[in-house]
Parts: C-alpha cells; structure tokens; sequence
C-alpha cells in the first residue's frame, strides 16, 4: 500500500449504549432475541428504559469502537457516522475524540435524535441490544469525505449500515473512492438477523469485489450461508472473499484466504463480564496488525487481545491503553 | 424504634458521573487536588471535559450512591436532591429509581442544569472529583417531604450539601422532623476538604445533637479535629457523639461508641479499580445492618461488603446485588 494518512478509516451507526445487567427471564419477559442487535423505535425506546434496571451511558456503535480500539492501539484512525445536536451526540464526539480518532461528520441540526442502544447484559455476559437508530437514519453519501477515503488504507464499515434507508448509498460510494485509490475495503456481518435481513446484498458486496475483508462470528458466517455447519460456511467464504477472520467466541478465531484456513485461540481472560465490543475491538487488533504488518496469525491474536479487554468489563471500548497491553503480550507495537 | 416505611432517607447533591482514567500528571497538568472534590463551574467544567479522556456517564452522588447500595441490600430507601428537567436529569431519576429508591423530590425546571462531576481514576485506583454543582445549589426547605422524614429510622445527608447556599437549612429542618418523630439522624464528612470549609458547623451539628450517627473517612475525621494523629480524632469525637463508623482503606473500619471502639478488618478484594463511591457503600451497608438488628461489627462488616463490591469496578453503585453477595458470605438478610 501506498503512504497514507490513517490506517482505517472506520463508518457506522453513531451510537450511545446504555447498558445494564438483567436476568434472563427479563429478556424473555420483554420480547428481548437474546444476543441479537433488536431495532427497536422511540415507544419502545421509552417502555424499555422504563423497565430497565440502573444503567451506565457509554459511547458505542460497533464501528465506532472499531476506530476507538485502533486509537488505542497507537493506529491512526477516522470514523464517519451521524450524531444529532444533542447531548448524547456531544458525548459520542467527545469519547471519539478524546481517544484520538479524528471525527468530522456533521451533526444533524434538527428532527431525530442521537442513536441509542440499551444493552441489557445477562449473567453468562451476553449482551442483547436494542438499538433506536435515531439521526443515524440521515446518514448519506454526502457525508463521505473522499479526501478522507482516498487517506485511508483501509475502508472498514458495518452490515449494520443497510439497516438506515440511505447508509448504503454511502458505502457504495465510499468503496469506490478506496478502490480507486488502491485501497482495500472491509466490512464486519455485524449480527447474524442483520444478515437474514440482507444476506443477498452482503453476498453481493463479497462475490463482486466491493469488499476485501469480511469480519464475522460463526453465527453471521452460517447465518450467510444458511448452514449449521462452519466448516461448510467457511469453504463457501473462501472461494470469494481474497481475507476473512471469523470470530468464534471462547475458541479463538479462524482466518480464512484463498491459500487456506489458520486457526488461533481465543486469548485468555480472568472473567468474562460483558461481551459487548468483542467482535468489534476483534476487528480493531486484526486490522492494526494488517496495517502495520503483522503476520495473519498475529492479527488474529491482537484482535484476541484487544477483544479478551473488552469483556472483562462492562462496555464496549476498551478501558485501559491496549498498546501498553500489546507491548506486555510480547507485541512491538 | 417504631415502625417505618423506609430503613434510611438520604439527602444530598443529585450528581451524574463522568468517569474517565488518567496519569497522576494529567491532574498536576490540570490543577486537580487529588483524591478530593473539586467544585467548578460551568467554564471549567467545559475546559477539562474538552482535556478528558473517553468517559462513562452513571449516577451518582454521594448520598445517592448510599440509598442506591441500601436497595441493592434489600433495604427500603428513599432520597431527596435536585435534579434538572434534562437528559441528565431523567438519566439520575431512572436509575435512583430503577434501583428501588423512592425518589420525589421535583426537577428544577429551568435556569441551571443537572450537576455533573467529571472523575478521574488514576492507576492507583485513586478517584479526584470536579463537580459543577448545577441544579443542586436550588435544593431548598421546601424540597424537604415531612412525611417522608417521619417515615424514616435513620434521615442521612453530607457534609457536601454545606456547599450549596440553601441546603443547610433543608437538612436541619429534617433534623428537627426527625428528631421530633424519635428518629435518628446520621451524616457523612463527605471530604476533608469539606470539611476545612465547613468545620465549625461540623462540630456544631455533632456537639448539639443534630446528629446522632457520623461516618468519615481517616482524613476527613483528622481534618475535624486539626490533628494528624487518627486516636486523637477518634478520642475526640468518642466524647461528643453516641456513634460513628470511621473508614480507613484497606485497613478496614472502627466503630466509636461512647462505650469504646472495635476495630473491623477491610473485606477482601482481587484488584482495586475505582475508589469512587467506597464511603458511600460502607455507609449504605452499616446504616442497613443498623436498621436491621445486626450489631456494630456486623453493621461495619456489611459496609465494608458493600464497598469491596463497588471499589473492584468503575463507577460508584453497585454492579450486582448486593443482597446476594451478603447472603454469600454469611449474611442472613
């Protein structure tokens, strides 16, 4: 790859989590799919913050730890997604920032909100989200700056997107300002209904070449291909797609190419606490290892250490400098 | 005592938490005193939520994080504090209540915003406040419910409310409808710092009875009494007040009666992460083991229960039950 400005440039949903631990029966009493990304709108919205228990606010979107986990790893890293002109919006700006991912997209001045998502966090550290999208409706294609793009190795954005009505438009456009450049575009599966609800556009944007690398858990990637079997979904994967890494929670990840599969394990952690952010912080250590070089299984194994941070607490980005956790792991970050 | 609704009504500042880590050097850089409560205003507030690292947002406030530990115990609790009509305003009601605290007091409904204290947690674990007192310097007399005094064994405030101009008055009106109903009433020093500010009207409070329970910390009750020796502080206030509970970190707590004193060991914990919120579970958990027949060693040992929980997370209220993790080790409440 040629000089660039940020190793990743990362586009989602803009999201404050508001998160709590419940028990499962609370899940099953509110009509909650457990472990999935639920959209929810406003009433709901209200109704269930209502029954939810004492919550924290913390930045979230998927993509947006994405970029916060690539900061903290000392990469350099964008994000474009839409806040409103609000107070969870200036929360969401300050946390980007103030990790160091450089944030421009503007806020929208009026009508909805910014997006939230209450996480409900049960006992076995499953989260279950459910998201009101909010301002992030108005994402478009104007909000993609090609300077920005073209400044990045790598695109990376979230199957999440084809949920608002005009992020796609946006993603198009952005993959074809990277390709143009001689950049590489990777998206995350993001939640295994995600792909129910668009699995012939996801299949589209692998098999045509849009996307470089796809980042998925066992779930998305069968869920993709309608199968129970990995094994069967991971051969499918590799006859289209150039790079892969599918996640596979406790058992570590796979990483998939044209030449073969490599399996790496999962780090290990005192406690698992709230596995919210584990794909994406994942996504985070595999692409700061790309971008900076690393063999395949040692992107792996950062996006393994960045995710085993992650869930030994609540919320989704991580807590403490994962450099200085890299450098203790043995990492010449 | 006669029956009661509720075990405990705290009062205090209605605060939201911004809690984000730092080096000992960002606080010199940026003229914190550490380990104390910082008041600002709303510019300062400002300039250092711009030099902020990532942050979380959950409710908190002294008095607020001890009625939340009495629910989270089992206890009944209620609380009194103001509130502004806005986000972070709803966020502190939903989550007071949503912990099973009665809650009534009216938010102020315009001219200052809900008070905020941006909290830094150094690697010691070690948390240095900076409160804009908001909507709290509004609490007044009025916001005092009779009724709710009168319904309550013990009616708890800090030390902080001398901060505010209005509050003082709020709290001895209580003292005087507790006291008239053969309540009792308890304060916490809340900081040493307080403490200098307020120390004449400290020991007035204790001297003259209206207050009957007292809690501190090792440096707020040696700040009391100008001393740096802790039995000089302990013997002093031994000859002036019927009960106190004094913390003093990993090396647990004593218990002051006039009878004499008993030393309580520190529950233990695996890794300290974030004091805040340490003296308002211990209190939460002694003033529910008063309530509720234990003796003093027992009252002093559920506090320090309750504080082990919320000093091994960021963030200042309990993250589990807390009448769970009691029965777990050996409590029968």
């Amino acid at each position: 790859m040629t000089d660039h400005a940020y190793d990743v440039l990362t586009i989602g949903n803009a999201i404050v989590d508001i998160i709590a631990r419940c028990e499962d029966d609370f899940l099953v009493e509110n009509d909650i799919i457990k472990g999935a990304m639920n959209l929810i709108d406003m009433d709901r919205a209200e109704a269930l913050y209502s029954a939810m228990g004492p919550a924290i606010e913390t930045s979230g979107g998927s993509a947006g730890n994405t970029a916060a986990g690539l900061a903290s790893l000392g990469g350099t890293a964008a994000y474009i997604g839409k806040v409103a002109d609000d107070h969870l919006g200036k929360v969401f700006r300050h946390d980007i920032e103030a990790i160091g991912v450089t944030y421009n997209t503007s806020a929208l001045e009026k009508g909805e909100t910014t997006a939230r998502s209450m996480i409900f966090v049960t006992p076995d550290g499953e989260r279950s989200m459910n998201t009101y999208l909010g301002a992030c409706v108005k994402l478009s294609a104007d909000d993609i700056e090609p300077g920005l793009v073209q400044d990045s190795a790598i695109t990376y954005f979230e199957g999440y997107l084809w949920d608002p009505d005009n992020a796609k438009d946006a993603i198009r456009e952005a993959a074809r300002i990277a390709h143009a450049s001689d950049r590489k575009v990777a998206m995350t599966l993001s939640d295994s209904f995600c792909v129910d609800r668009y699995r012939d556009e996801f299949l589209e944007l692998i098999t045509s070449g849009t996307v470089d690398i796809v980042f998925a858990n066992d779930a998305e990637l069968k869920s993709l291909y309608q199968t129970s079997d990995l094994a069967t979904a991971i051969n499918a994967l590799k006859e289209v797609c150039p790079l892969a890494a599918v996640t596979k929670g406790d058992e570590g990840s796979v990483v998939i190419t044209r030449e073969g599969t490599q399996e790496v394990d999962a780090h290990p952690i005192d406690k698992l606490v709230d596995t919210t952010g584990a794909g994406d912080l994942y996504a985070a250590g595999f692409l700061f290892g790309l971008t900076h070089g690393e063999n395949l299984a040692n992107c792996a194994r950062l996006g393994g250490l960045a995710a085993a941070e992650v869930i030994q607490h609540i919320g989704p980005r991580p807590q403490v400098s994962l450099k200085s956790l890299a450098q203790q792991n043995g990492f010449q970050v």
